[in-house]
């Protein structure tokens, strides 16, 4: 693993502004492969404003967006063979932080560098560690994301942007009850089938599933676009929470032709990628692909589920967004659970305990 | 008078955010009946963000504005024979605020509601009850208005929201002296004549009546395009303010042709409603109508009054939002009084002296 | 010179809100002749929200935008001959702030007036006197632009508005060496020429001048577009800082044809000013001209030049704003120094001693 180089404590250091707390002491999503192109990339993840890049040998790198000298973000440079060069008065940055260059002045002062974050490419995932402190390294790659490598699957995705605190989309995820009032139109179906569905919440180290089976229920309508089923299906959600992420596997088999619990089960079905990364306390990035199993009589499935899987999420950003400003408008209220909620709160309790123990 | 159901203390409680202070034991304008539709109305009163809705069996009702269960906004849900759904886990609220339905949970725990507020519909205006306490409830009916029924008006209006402080429309209008300055081009006329009439200002409790009489003066345009007068006019304007609307009838003769002081007198004449609700401490809603008697000559004259009446008052937005800006630009300046302000400082000592009292 | 009528104190007091701290005691550019005309113009100049108007008999007046009745900013008003008329109820207000009518009214009280700032106009520019106690008067009139009025120069030139604090423009000003990156399409040319200029930097008094010079290098896109060039020329930029104003002249002749330390010299050449004031802490507003000297064989290049120089500003602006932008993202973050900010650097310890002196 290529190590950060040595840095003046100046450019290792946390920013300067008080940060939101969040588990930092591990990979984040930071985007997706094909977002780093021949211009950086300006992002600001986990409270810090960030410069993605990559380099022509192919490298992709994380600085601070922020220019030593004047200030002006580095993002508004441009990449150079050895690396981003400042649009203000020229000073060039190597995927490190290190100042290689100062037109006009040959000396490089020691101070001339920015903070440079750890950022991994793997399986099409852009992953970036931000750590609690300068002495929190990675230890470990980022996790493998098969799916998109895996030739049964075509996939798509994209990169929204929620004014939401990012545990938000957690409740949102691990508790698909919504589907039936929120995306009636897409993935929904009948309300009453997702309220009453069979509900299993597991819990192993920070990771928390929620499994819910739908057996004999009516198909929705991006199932029927998707797949030639008979009639009624069997229907499985099976949302693996992860704190920096969400894997969601869902599906179906026609009713009564397969064993709902064999994890090889065939059928159509979806597998989810879930990057939900804070950018600051009370925004966040959903960075999502969705891979499916095409059926050889409708090869262009893919497209459409992943135009419906966006649609649906656009339902899911009006719904959060305007709960996050109702929240802000009630500070301070409690809320009433009920039984959905279980997946959620074991969610908030994992975070809550991380960061009590950060 | 329907009484708001008993409810947890949780449910009748203010909302938690300080408020800012206004006079709420009365009744004050929701907005109109026609408002009402098949779906649900977000409106901020008094600070609470509510929602309005009416039931299919007519009858209308006025929840705080937010879900015990997730805190979406109940106005983002849909309406339903029993009241109102939520449109995040389908969540039913009766017209007492009181969760009467939890999709796949059997129990509906206590705390599953939401503070009503008491809501009627008379004369179609809405008017709602806030109330200081908890133990604040409406011990009259909200005021009649009869001239929306009357057969001898027409009348129109429209519901505006002002980014400035409710009390700055009761300047506005307990001042009529501004007409020949703002609304030059409609009902406004020569200044000298505004700013020379004759100005009597009577108090009776929380009454504020501003009475003015311009006689033998010239018609303004709004006046010539709505009534066959021969030449000159005695014009008369009398403000009556309450402390949740005012009432406005103004006028004309031709001059010579009638006794101004008659109550039952005839000529062209306007009967303006005001209900001016505070949204937050900075805006508030405006509530009008315009009726008026039409000539028989001139039979579309009521859509003429109530379009010049809409940009009349876009005209006192204008002035209004552009002098609420100033004054937060210039904060705790004093201002120098003049003759014209007798009207609009008793009715600020009225709203003053209630505030203490409260 | 015309003294401000001596007035009650509440109408020369400073503004109630506290105010950034400023250079007062001087004149600052207010904007220029031109802007003035059948209209009060609003601007607010070193914190104080002023209406600027020109008289029907020519003469200029800045008086505080609020009326003293009811805040409305007298911008809102209207021109007459003796002076600027509110318009909400018709004050009349003259070029030293004295309520001189009140529509029916016959006293005007004493403390019916606005505070007026001493305003001048020289050589086509604006210039205003803020003060920083009432008793901070004007002891001369503001400097001469003779530029403006010499027949041998053709200029044009624009008020903008930049949401930074007013120092950034003096850096950018003061540091030529950006042009290469930030300028490459108009006046750039080759980074490195720029980053390398011999530069001088002197200080008389609160005057800090910069002088570059350039000889034997490429003409950039904008002086080719100008001038007859026969290949390389000998180019020179100096820069003289005054607080409230800066003097840029820049220019170039065929290499080796003049000497460059001549002050009469010839060829192509700019006389720009530059007149920065802030608007608030954080805003300002950047008032500029651009004078040439048209060769005979291209008499339209004053409007080339003008375009490009505005298309060049818009350029630093979008480069001063992001910049400003960023640095609020990382407040308190020491910036670290390079050659060419010795400029910069030696303008804002004038002005960091005259607020100490203040």
């Amino acid at each position: 693993m290529n190590q950060v180089t040595q840095m003046p404590s100046s450019c290792t250091s946390a920013v300067s502004a008080p940060q939101p707390a969040f588990p930092l002491d591990r990979w984040w999503v930071a985007g997706f492969a094909w977002e780093l192109g021949d211009k950086p990339l300006a992002r600001t993840l986990l409270g810090r404003p960030m410069v993605l890049f990559r380099r022509p040998d192919g490298r992709v790198a994380a600085l601070e967006d922020r220019c030593c000298h004047k200030e002006l973000p580095l993002s508004c440079g441009t990449l150079e063979d050895r690396g981003l060069r400042c649009g203000y008065h020229g000073m060039l940055f190597d995927s490190e932080g290190a100042c290689i260059e100062i037109p006009g002045q040959d000396r490089i002062p020691a101070k001339a560098c920015v903070r440079a974050y750890p950022l991994r490419e793997r399986d099409k995932i852009l992953w970036v560690w931000v750590g609690s402190t300068p002495d929190s390294l990675p230890t470990e790659e980022p996790p493998p994301y098969p799916w998109h490598a895996d030739a049964r699957y075509r996939f798509g995705g994209d990169s929204f942007h929620y004014n939401t605190p990012y545990q938000l989309i957690h409740d949102n995820l691990l508790d698909l009850s919504h589907l039936g009032y929120v995306h009636l139109k897409t993935i929904g179906g009948n309300p009453s089938v997702h309220m009453n569905a069979k509900l299993e919440v597991k819990q192993q180290g920070d990771v928390v599933s929620v499994i819910r089976h739908m057996p004999a229920s009516a198909p929705p309508p991006t199932y029927v676009a998707a797949w030639p089923f008979k009639g009624l299906i069997d229907r499985w959600q099976e949302v693996e929470f992860h704190v920096s992420h969400l894997l969601i596997w869902t599906g179906a088999m026609d009713a009564g032709t397969g064993n709902i619990d064999d994890p090889l089960r065939e059928g159509f079905h979806l597998r989810g990628f879930h990057g939900i990364t804070p950018e600051t306390e009370s925004t966040c990035h959903y960075f999502w692909t969705m891979a499916t199993n095409p059926h050889p009589d409708k090869p262009d499935v893919t497209q459409v589920v992943v135009d419906q899987t966006a649609a649906t999420f656009h339902e899911d950003k009006t719904v959060i967004e305007a709960q996050w400003n109702n929240q802000r408008r009630f500070p301070d209220r409690s809320q009433v659970d009920i039984h959905v909620d279980v997946g959620p709160n074991r969610a908030r309790r994992v975070i809550d305990r991380l960061l009590k123990t950060a």
